[in-house]
């Protein structure tokens, strides 16, 4: 029996911190990952020092599937965590070398399958419509044949607590086949999401204690206990929790994967992450929530901007004398800030370090850092966020420092954008730039799918010839999130730009009421920082 | 001693369902009650059956201090609840009697008071500055005064579990105080949040046993456990809960109403309110929302609108046949609806229900059936998705069945959007429509902060008189989703309208490689869907 070498180097394997916000995550209504941010998701995570990364189901998705060869092929290179390929059991009546869905999860070069599996008699004759005997043949074989091909398997026993309450032997005999064909881990899956905390870690010691086994935890929110199912979980003896960034998942959601670590790391005292990422925390997760396109949820415990914020009053001054007295943890452990109502950023020293990290030296220059701040705190009251948008705070940390904006390689006059329905329905997009550029004045005007295509286009063809690198950039990214006003189409759009010279990639950022306008900042802020890259003055872009 | 006469009848005192969202749910962030916005909020939570309402600080606040005021002088006439006034213990070194604040409590005329005393020597000796002995005695002082005038009195001992861990002598001593004085309730507070549910059921099953106290429970959401805190404290023997409307409150908030009012009746077969109420939880959540100027949150546990959303087509089949399978609870319980999400996953079944849902029956109609699914599957591949837009999906759906497209309001002949950034920097943007209504051709060219606020404003100005609906009808919200290609300004736009007409609101989407168009297109089904349901054919819409 040969294993395939996991990629990344796990904390310990004496406790997996288990992610699954790229497959049970993606239930979530409203989001749709493509496989780029699939891909930066997964990177995210394993840069927060996460286990074991699920990264969806090949076979059954093909966007999936596309995602595990993208990764086999050298595009996901893994520090710490190993990937997951997520799967099903063998269909009834099949023999298992010849289920394609299995033979998918070979394919996906995984080195770790999770198999989902029914251990509620119900579901089991209802819904799969096969006896208990078949189904745990179908574990049996399934887990056997992926172990044989060097695999690491764990074992996802769907809707277990319902199952264990109404029939206990059922839903044991489909762990021990698990156990007895060579899973590493059954998971116990609260599947409807309808535990309580007592009841859950009541069922994860009876069930340690009957079967020996090394169990899991996976907890849906329907009872918004799942964390605290997850974490009592822990307590009764699981070694292993699954969670997704943020809680996204189906219905309710899952346990929120930044809340189960909180509480693991500050209130158990179990090191589940290096201790070096935990201030990592905060950032990781409202850059998560961007890459699905969601408004980081203010309230979250943890990393929420509002986690530590206090409102003025009763106990103002007392908070001063002693911040602890009146927060749980110090906000600084997970990278948040007690001042903070906006971002993670508006501390003076997460700022100082974040400077840091941009290569702009701000700790001898207390002034920059102060207006720096002031400029972040009121950039983002009108809807800015730098979060995501590292370029685009490079240059303004750089232009505080220096006392003077980076020199643009070109200057606007003016631009038009001309969109037309026509008659018959072909719609078309034009755009005319009107730009200085190495001491000459240019008109170009350019079609496009759309009014930013057109615009970017327009501006390309003018610069044509002036600026030697300019081919080797392209926009890689574009995302556009609407900041809610008081009407619909009365209301702020944010911008951010992804862009990429095949070495690098860099992200910058545009806040306005039109959304071409808006797209138009982040388009030449990314023109502006690779112009600095060009120049040997910008910071370190990431890979 | 007499006792001011409740104004409404709980269910019972034996379990008190104490709501603070007036209160402490005010700490929240961006909440700001207005005194009708507070009468309105108690006027919710009565009719709900909650027993205690906390109306604020009389006193302390002067809105809260009117709001008692007018409560008093009739404007509150209450079915089922109490109404509670909030206060603090005299000040140090002061007597009772003379102290203004707690006259004010009096003054309030609520026939109950909740005092916050401090219970953790910390806070006592570093934020108070007094003795344990002085801290005692405010307690055991107001208490008695505030029970010899007649009213009940509970003690809020904040922070008491770390006060408990750090000196239980002394959080032991406070509360002694409180019930020897004459409280009825002494009310467990983890005020910093920082508790976990195994914790808490371990202490106040100690302190039930070495106090013989009526224990209540007030929770924070520090650790994203508030919700199984609370029920892990009623299951170690508390007979009070406090909990905000939708967890609102400093921080992460307080413990949520609704999700621990699910818990409670539908898990622990605890009557908490009257059952007959039980069906409004969904609504009551969402109005108390409103009154609090926030979007109700989706995936809220019982009350979300996706709480009962599922989106995996793989169990659509199974979930048709036997709901209950995949419901932690059946969703009419608590006012809320099952959702069937139509994804790129979708089967025929899901759809069948979906369509249901939506009005359209295609039981009978096995081809029409056949040819959504396609088209659905084909609109999907190229970037569309109906999970979160039930009214263009209803457009669909009733096309198919009725092999017909609906009858638009209007046709378009053409459009232009026209963008300018001018010399200077200002930004303009300028629509022209040209369309058919009601026999005549109507040009109107119209101003906007951007592309699709210009396009809707000369739409708008075009239909103006033809359609004696459109100005009832408003975009409520607009949301797009850059679907990425291979290159960033080469993709497809997603584009989500939501509208409401005062009465409901419906969801439309429009893709198109530019974004205008797509906002176009999403538009024009909103009104067509509006125009359809004026004239009696669309189907019910989400209220």
């Amino acid at each position: 029996m040969s294993r395939t070498e996991p990629q990344g180097t796990p904390l310990s394997d004496q406790f997996h911190l288990y992610d699954t916000t790229l497959r049970d995550g993606a239930q979530r209504e409203g989001i749709s990952y493509s496989i780029a941010d699939k891909l930066a998701v997964a990177r995210l995570l394993d840069d927060l020092g996460v286990g074991f990364i699920e990264g969806g189901w090949p076979g059954a998705l093909p966007k999936d599937t596309e995602f595990f060869a993208r990764a086999a092929a050298g595009e996901l290179p893994l520090r710490h965590a190993v990937l997951v390929a997520f799967g099903s059991t063998r269909k009834a009546g099949v023999a298992v070398a010849d289920d394609p869905q299995v033979r998918a999860l070979l394919d996906s070069q995984a080195p770790v399958v999770t198999l989902v599996a029914k251990s509620d008699v119900r579901h089991i004759e209802r819904a799969l419509r096969v006896d208990v005997e078949e189904a745990c043949a179908m574990v049996r074989d399934t887990v056997s044949f992926l172990v044989g091909e060097g695999r690491r398997v764990f074992v996802d026993a769907e809707h277990f607590f319902d199952g264990y309450a109404h029939d206990a032997d059922t839903a044991l005999r489909v762990l021990d086949a698990a156990g007895q064909a060579g899973a590493d881990v059954v998971v116990l899956c609260d599947t409807n999401g309808g535990q309580l905390p007592l009841g859950i870690a009541e069922t994860v010691s009876e069930v340690a204690d009957r079967t020996g086994l090394r169990l899991g935890i996976h907890c849906q929110d329907d009872t918004a206990c799942a964390v605290a199912n997850t974490i009592a979980a822990v307590q009764a003896g699981a070694t292993h929790v699954q969670c997704t960034a943020n809680g996204y998942g189906e219905r309710a959601g899952n346990a929120d994967l930044f809340a189960v670590v909180g509480n693991l790391v500050t209130k158990l005292g179990m090191p589940v992450l290096p201790p070096s990422r935990m201030p990592e925390l905060t950032r990781t997760a409202h850059a998560l929530a961007e890459l699905a396109n969601l408004a980081p949820e203010e309230h979250q415990a943890y990393v929420g901007s509002s986690a530590f914020a206090h409102k003025a009053g009763l106990h103002a001054s007392a908070i001063k004398v002693d911040p602890l007295l009146y927060n749980h943890i110090d906000p600084a452990d997970v990278g948040n800030d007690m001042r903070v109502l906006v971002t993670e950023m508006a501390g003076r020293a997460s700022l100082e370090l974040k400077g840091r990290q941009l290569g702009v030296d701000l700790a001898e220059k207390p002034e920059a850092l102060a207006g720096a701040l002031k400029k972040v705190k009121a950039l983002e009251a009108e809807g800015w966020s730098f979060e995501a948008a590292d370029a685009s705070l490079e240059l303004l940390l750089r232009e505080e420092a220096e006392g003077a904006p980076a020199q643009p390689p070109f200057r606007l006059e003016s631009y038009r954008v001309v969109l037309d329905h026509h008659v018959g329905g072909d719609v078309g997009a034009e755009a005319t730039v009107k730009i200085h550029v190495g001491g000459e004045r240019v008109i170009a005007t350019a079609e496009g799918n759309g009014p930013v295509h057109a615009l970017d286009a327009a501006l390309r063809k003018a610069l044509r010839g002036h600026l030697s690198w300019l081919d080797s950039v392209e926009l890689s990214d574009y995302k556009v999130r609407i900041l809610v006003g008081k009407t619909g189409t009365d209301a702020v759009t944010r911008v951010l730009v992804e862009s990429s010279d095949g070495d690098r990639t860099w992200t910058t950022v545009g806040v306005h009421a039109n959304i071409v306008e808006a797209s138009w900042l982040a388009l030449c802020d990314a023109l502006v920082h690779k112009a600095l890259a060009v120049s040997g003055a910008a910071g370190e872009m990431r890979p």
